[in-house]
């Protein structure tokens, strides 16, 4: 048995020592040693390069080292009648939980804003609501949006979530579907997006959507880039409809040097960096799972890919 | 019965319906509309000219609108023989704790970096410990820093507290004392400074202290400027062995145009904004001190002028 390895910032050395601690022999094999591909059965992989998995015909199960798996079905020759395990990760949802802070704080209590004042040595303090005034919407309610929704409303925030289908969260206003979607956007003076992209989340923030959030609201982009129309955000900005926008991930990345994103000032780019893998756990996380693999079991949790994530 | 009231940003219409809601036909006087002084019992204020509440011979209570009380300590004829009541507000703990959390993940995950990067087009992430393995250290175990203290925990970060006495707050580790001080510092990769201003606390942030920190952490101070040793700091920022600091308060404020925190590329200025008094839930909590006075009883918390607070 043999396993595909390829994670560009991976180490392999924490890999090995990950199996050997789990009493695995692990034959990893990277893309430009692949040694006979019959052997390979499984796959841990970050964006491997297009055509090859295709290439293995008795493989598995596809381990992404990412919560999302856009990088694995963006491949046109991706085998996807092979079942693909996401990773579920605690350290990714705190951090992510810590990134979306950070941003509601910093928009909330205006920091941004001193940052500028700083540079024209200007002391000048703004008044801003309670937070139990402040409304803050969650798109997306998987583990990570729960976390989120949970860690704000301790912050004494006024959050609410929506999501495909019902959730409850305790002291948090759940919305759901197409039709309290408007409902949400109504009350988002800061919205988060924690969506996976499907057909369906694609462009959801356009200007049809934006419009109808409060003037001056703010954005935070924390999923995938495609989620925003950016033409749409970059005029709802320009206008003061949206006040700024905090945006880690981008339609394409690393982003281009000449996209407008870098040059606004009211748009924060960070890169790709809210919740970035944790080696140590996904490595403890996955190996966990092909033990259960050779033990007989099933992996868990396999996409779907009819409802994309 | 009248009462002095001094605070430049405050609405006397709000004051006057806190009063009204509580049954209280309050008599309120300015420093230009003082009345007869003999009819002055209590004094609501923040800064008030110096001199003045001296002059009142009937004066029971003062009562700060904020939780330090130098502003009043600090006039040279102060009548201190009169119980100084400090605020004590929830919404004034929770507007703290999220400006330090906020502090401490900006400087945690590098978002300060990252705003440099993004004039220069540049997209570079950067790798950052488990917060499990940053280490906040907290000065100042009253109310506020115990609730940063549990806040920061519930985010995993690796907490210690110090106070003057022994505190016990679940998860984090309280030490005290001068003896347990160089344990703090040596364990401080983020230091924040709650401690009230006191002849023990005055500089307490020098060059000898600063030294005794990791090399390449991050100083955030919301409680009084004068307990940094703002030339030591400089250089401590400077040399790189603080990599940054989150600077809430200054010994003079507004902070003069000439003084060099403004232009240092690494000290982040805010205008003393970490939990400006929030007017309507200071009224709520003088008024309902002022009623208990009425009816007979003592209000709190009565500052302690040798502990200092």
């Amino acid at each position: 048995m043999a396993i595909f390895f390829h994670w560009d910032e991976a180490s392999t050395e924490l890999w090995q020592a990950a199996f050997k601690e789990a009493g695995i022999e692990a034959d990893l094999r990277s893309a430009d040693n692949l040694g006979n591909v019959e052997d390979i059965e499984y796959a841990i992989v970050w964006a491997a390069p297009h055509g090859l998995m295709g290439t293995f015909p008795n493989l598995k199960y596809i381990f992404s080292v990412g919560a999302g798996v856009t990088h694995i079905t963006a491949d046109p020759d991706a085998p996807l009648h092979v079942p693909i395990v996401r990773l579920q990760d605690d350290m990714l949802v705190l951090d992510m939980s810590c990134h979306i802070i950070h941003w509601v704080l910093h928009f909330h209590r205006y920091y941004y804003r001193y940052r500028q004042y700083e540079a024209d040595k200007t002391w000048l303090r703004h008044r801003y609501p309670d937070n139990s005034d402040k409304r803050v919407a969650i798109m997306g309610l998987g583990q990570t949006g729960q976390d989120a929704c949970r860690r704000l409303h301790d912050l004494g925030f006024d959050v609410t979530g929506w999501a495909r289908s019902p959730k409850e969260i305790p002291g948090v206003r759940c919305l759901h579907g197409e039709d309290q979607f408007a409902e949400l956007l109504a009350g988002a003076d800061i919205l988060v997006n924690l969506l996976p992209l499907t057909p369906q989340t694609e462009n959801i923030l356009n200007a049809q959507t934006l419009a109808q959030m409060p003037d001056g609201a703010f954005v935070i982009n924390c999923s995938r880039g495609a989620s925003i129309n950016d033409a749409d955000l970059l005029a709802a900005l320009d206008s003061g409809k949206i006040e700024a926008a905090a945006l880690d991930v981008f339609r394409t990345e690393p982003l281009p040097q000449d996209d407008p994103y870098w040059e606004h000032p009211n748009v924060f780019v960070t890169p790709h960096a809210a919740a970035p893998s944790n080696e140590r756990s996904a490595a403890g996380f996955i190996v966990g799972n092909i033990k259960k693999c050779l033990d007989g079991g099933v992996p868990a949790p396999i996409v779907d890919l009819d409802r994309g994530y």
